[in-house]
């Protein structure tokens, strides 16, 4: 997505570490009306495959699983790192290291909301080595649901999450695919 | 917001301990469709007072905080709990008590994206006692901000916010207001 890509050149930073910070449009300030064109692209791509629900992770996942929800007219459902007290004792639960935090995360869904016999799209701000996703994945399919697909705003191609998701055996889908990055600046993938 | 008061009358549970337990359409599975049309809403409240930013707080406050940013046309800030380590060092900071959490929390917010003379809409999904938006007003007011409004998806009536904040002398808008609540269901200010 011509847009996305350009956005990311103008205010993405590279910091050390292959960290790209995109904290100015999708991370801590979001651009709503960017967000919401991503989440119209995403629906697209994955509209004609009867989604029932987008499953993300909070916290940067939410705006744009909000937004391709929106535009698919289904629920997004975010899974949350603590279990709040309004969750039931028993719930699905799995691990998955963060990327930007160092250390592992909880990522947590209510039985309530994900349920045998849905038709669920992941969708992420980023695709990297696909742990988070592989995650989500693993919730979805404790709770009896069935993957359809996996969306993500950025890729970073060279981290290997693509291959990662292969054996989930469902289109991935991204909307900028970073092939390198550094400080010569960032080279997307087909350019 | 009739729409949004039926809402919380159908799928709303009333916990123990003074809980409005709404996962299934805001804080754990979002309805996208309903949580735009609330966006929408509010964003007509406060069309009028020239917001350049909106500002929330991670993360139930994002759903809503994004739509109304989208029906602005202007972007949105979500504090952060915990400090991502592609923040600055220095950063504004301050704690608020977390009603779900029973302890305090952190309220982080970059400089990089709160700068003085912005004209800050405050939108969360609760207005309860208000503290959680008494510590949204501190950061932008440290940031030399401008506050012109706070707007909720839901006031407790009862909690005290609206209260609270009249020092901060800006309007104060929410889509349903509750009276009360408990065993024998919901009543609505106004009803």
């Amino acid at each position: 997505m011509r847009e996305l890509e350009e956005r990311i050149r103008l205010d993405g930073q590279v910091l050390a570490g292959g960290i790209l910070k995109v904290d100015s449009f999708v991370n801590h300030q979001v651009d709503a009306g960017l967000m919401d064109r991503c989440g119209q692209e995403l629906a697209a791509r994955f509209a004609s495959l009867g989604a029932t629900k987008v499953l993300t992770a909070e916290i940067s996942g939410i705006a744009p699983a909000l937004t391709t929800a929106l535009h698919l007219g289904i629920p997004v459902v975010y899974s949350r790192k603590t279990k709040p007290i309004t969750m039931p004792d028993q719930v699905f639960l799995t691990l998955a290291p963060s990327h930007t935090k160092g250390r592992m995360v909880e990522l947590i869904v209510s039985p309530e909301y994900l349920a045998h016999g849905e038709k669920v799209l992941i969708i992420d701000d980023f695709l990297a080595s696909g742990a988070t996703i592989l995650g989500l994945v693993r919730l979805a399919e404790a709770a009896g649901a069935r993957i359809i697909g996996v969306g993500a705003l950025i890729e970073k191609t060279f981290e290997g999450g693509r291959e990662a998701l292969r054996p989930v055996g469902v289109p991935v889908e991204s909307l900028a695919r970073i092939a390198s990055m550094g400080e010569d600046g960032i080279v997307f993938a087909g350019q």
